[in-house]
């Protein structure tokens, strides 16, 4: 179960500095968040080569670790989004939701939360007020218990009113091991829903824009739905929620994980009218805007029209649709059949349009 | 295993608005993040009427969850350190060593640690990957594998250069109950060594001050010392690391949480000549000032001896000493026998003269 130091943590970095700062830049910017290729870079050129093991190495939303017969999933996220209100939700219900649906991509019921609130001095207490009794009620919802919490302040300018980071801890209720690397040709993608809510509505809550519009975030705790998949469906093979970077950003590590391709049609994806306008008028591609009440299913054909059932007759599952397949192509690119007829590559990006989304 | 919730999370703080607002004020502060009864009633106040739990109520560093026929032991904290380096140490070993050293409170061996980074944007490479390294050395250092992580940025202006929230997994071992609630009259207070050297070398570091020294954190890992205890010493009853608000906050909790007296002499309390100088200077009171390598250890008189001879032979206790008894005089009060021969409540502050120490 413990982690086999047969080396010892490099003390350097193994790149040369020149590569590095080539592969990384000098600062860090806010592209480095967007959860597209600045972070993607991020990750494997600064922290990967020195937390090397066989539970971060998938780079899943949630490490599955053996523990006297059982497994548990673990995941971690830090929640920075501003505003800290938006229509649909706030700061503590995000942070919860994140988290289930981290655990949900493992197909682990949530059990334990752990929560580290980061405050701003001159926070007023009844926002921070709200946001408790936000977060707790959404644990309330997911049968979810808050075992252990810090709180910390920072002075005025040094932070973002509260930013909180959890860690989740869940049992692992498959007996089939689901992974971004699991997709195989022949599987269909399933999308539980509509795409860039999150993302639109806080755009418009941020108040630059001089646009009224109805737009909520679809902020919400998928465990319940992907439940009623993964104990119907023994060959769903990865499911994964499309927060930071969208559904390209998902569908590209799927593709790059998984050593295959993804062909989507975009006519079959979801879309709210209203956010498909706010995104013409913004220049926006939907494609790249954070959901968060919405999980990809990549499943095997003969399970996908039964998963595709379950989700739709779920309250959160609506709006489902089957929007591609997994091919053998062109192994590690996404391509999109587009509504009028062409095919495109949908790219990571090298950063986002939208920092600071959760 | 699961929180029963008979109740609903209420919608409203139980406490009126007005004793709220008394109690914790209207706005965040800096007191609020001291570790002094400003972070105490914000806690108690604020998220506790949300959260209660039988994990989350003793208020332990770590909670202890019995799963599966074994017992984990789960903590979480956020570090927000200025500067990030400073003389023995940074922020990245300051997140493990802080969290290894919640984990021992519980008789926990560590096993497991997520990492959650909220960046700044203007933040250099270099000093990432510095702190990257010093986190993955410390973490090998005591066998601990970090399982999952997460990375946000956040805008210049809007963070701290880097804030890092862990959470660690460990595995108790113990077979009985360590918590603060445990301490019982008679029982012998032992500290593992000198006090205030992490924040006398922090406040250094920073550079406000016109002063040399050559004082360093004492940021240490403690695992290996607090486990030749605990298998030897059956009758030690609570374990507290003394950071933020230092000794002098972990012994006014030890004596609320166990509704006894602690009584300690002040000439047995170990102490550096610089620290103690800095002090003077400063006009800071040393009972204050975190530590982030010690352990206080509350053991039956029938171990207390036999502890701190273990504790003295670890090459990180060599100062360790028996410092005081709990006693039945004065229930949730600390009193300190003065070098003069006087006797002083040694109270908690309502805030902290140093913010943002760990």
């Amino acid at each position: 179960m413990r982690r086999d130091y047969s080396e010892n943590v490099p003390l350097e970095n193994p790149k040369g500095h020149e590569e590095l700062i080539a592969n990384t830049g000098k600062v860090i910017t806010l592209m480095h968040g967007s959860g597209g290729l600045a972070t993607h870079n991020l990750v494997r050129d600064i922290f990967l080569p020195f937390f090397r093991n066989q539970w971060l190495e998938p780079l899943d939303d949630s490490a599955t670790i053996s523990f006297n017969g059982k497994r548990l999933a673990i995941t971690t996220d830090g929640f920075t989004v501003e505003p800290l209100f938006f229509p649909g939700g706030d700061i503590g219900s995000l942070a919860v939701h994140g988290t289930v649906n981290d655990l949900a991509t493992a197909g682990a019921r949530p059990l334990f939360i752990a929560a580290s609130f980061v405050l701003e001095e001159g926070l007023a207490m009844e926002d921070l007020q709200k946001i408790v009794i936000s977060f707790a009620r959404a644990c309330q919802e997911h049968s979810l218990s808050v075992v252990t919490g810090d709180t910390k302040v920072v002075p005025a300018g040094k932070g973002g009113g509260v930013y909180i980071a959890t860690t989740g801890v869940g049992i692992v209720e498959t007996d089939y091991v689901l992974s971004i690397s699991k997709a195989r040709p022949g599987d269909r993608v399933l999308l539980s829903g509509t795409i860039g809510d999150h993302g639109a509505a806080v755009l418009m809550a941020r108040g630059h824009l001089e646009l009224e519009s109805e737009i909520r975030s679809d902020s919400a705790g998928l465990w319940t739905l992907v439940e009623t998949v993964i104990k119907n469906c023994p060959h769903v093979h990865c499911l994964r929620d499309p927060t930071r970077g969208g559904l390209a950003a998902v569908l590209n590590e799927i593709a790059r994980a998984s050593q295959v391709s993804i062909r989507i049609r975009e006519e079959t994806i979801p879309i709210k009218t209203e956010v498909s306008a706010a995104c013409e008028i913004l220049g926006l591609d939907p494609l790249y805007l954070a959901c968060e009440g919405k999980m990809v299913f990549v499943a095997g054909p003969e399970d996908a029209e039964r998963a595709l059932q379950l989700i739709r007759s779920h309250p959160l599952g609506t709006d489902a649709a089957l929007i591609g397949e997994v091919t053998d192509e062109e192994p590690g690119l996404v391509l999109m059949e587009t509504t009028f007829g062409g095919l495109r590559q949908i790219d990571m990006l090298m950063g986002d349009p939208l920092p600071r989304i959760c």
